[in-house]
């Protein structure tokens, strides 16, 4: 592992185990096991390596997405079980979603922040938006928005709000039933 | 206001503004335009803090929630967009509920808060699966729960996600489209 793939594995950790106050310069060199200092060298500022870890983070979870999008497009009937496995390793990985969302919430107060965010969140987007257009959706590009935020609610409710953990079963279900209602209920069957 | 709200409130934009490294009883003081040691005095500890915090903010979401749901009891018709209002109040007043996702984040990390969130969860999921079953769900258990995560996921992504702030017809429509799937589609008529 390259050192600042190192760094940044170290400052999810910290983000999801302790939050941005347990974020520090220091704190990432012990995570890391690094000399003191590494992690200043790298990314002198707090934004730097807030932005390091962000980039890192968005390139993991992009690997997933696009893994899940290799071979043959999906059929329609197809897409509920294609999207809740996506979503269901994004789950498992609860310590990178969890640190995602402490950057998401930065990233409303640091424009260069929001920048990668935002990049990263049209690589998401962007692919649904293209499986709504093929699945025959009439308003693809909302659509789309719509199912990544249905996603991104069972995933944040999971993890961050009162709710359990949805099984494969239930994630495929609730997918289906959105892309029913989307879709005019004829094209998903169970 | 009681001294303990305006700490909550001055708490409240606080985490909104400058997140959980933004949150100091010195601070609080400062915002709430209290003498220095106010917020010490009423919550010793940061814990004290965050659970006044999160108390006043759910009770405060409640009352939206609440609010929405007076008089007769919605149609299957009517939900959409009495949900969609419920969760526009939301989306408008961005800072409470920046506040209410620092506060998600944090309740990971702290098991009193955590019981906090998720009795405030269960005020509005409970509802919602009463909605649910009234509307003729087959499973309003699990439906509720998903759209309470689907609401989530629509204000997440207009918050702090990539996504734009989606208009009431926009919500309306989203809600109208999952109620559908849920339904089987002939329930929920345009």
């Amino acid at each position: 592992m390259k050192r600042s793939e190192a760094v940044a594995e170290a400052a999810i950790t910290l983000l999801a185990e302790r939050g941005m106050r347990g974020l520090t310069h220091r704190a990432v060199d012990e995570a890391a096991g690094l000399p003191p200092g590494s992690t200043s060298n790298l990314a002198r500022t707090r934004a730097a390596l807030l932005e390091l870890t962000l980039s890192r983070l968005t390139a993991l979870e992009e690997q997933v997405f696009a893994g899940a999008l290799v071979g043959e497009p999906p059929t329609v009937a197809e897409l509920p079980d294609l999207l809740a496995r996506v979503l269901q390793v994004q789950l498992h990985d609860r310590r990178r979603t969890l640190a995602r969302y402490e950057l998401a919430l930065e990233a409303t107060r640091r424009p260069e922040l929001r920048r990668i965010y935002d990049r990263a969140g049209r690589r998401f987007r962007d692919p649904a938006v293209a499986l709504l257009a093929a699945a025959g959706s009439a308003d693809p590009a909302r659509h789309g928005r719509r199912l990544v935020a249905y996603g991104e609610g069972i995933m944040f409710d999971a993890i961050a709000g009162a709710g359990t953990e949805p099984s494969l079963d239930e994630i495929r279900e609730a997918l289906r039933e959105l892309l029913a209602g989307m879709l005019g209920g004829q094209q998903t069957s169970r």
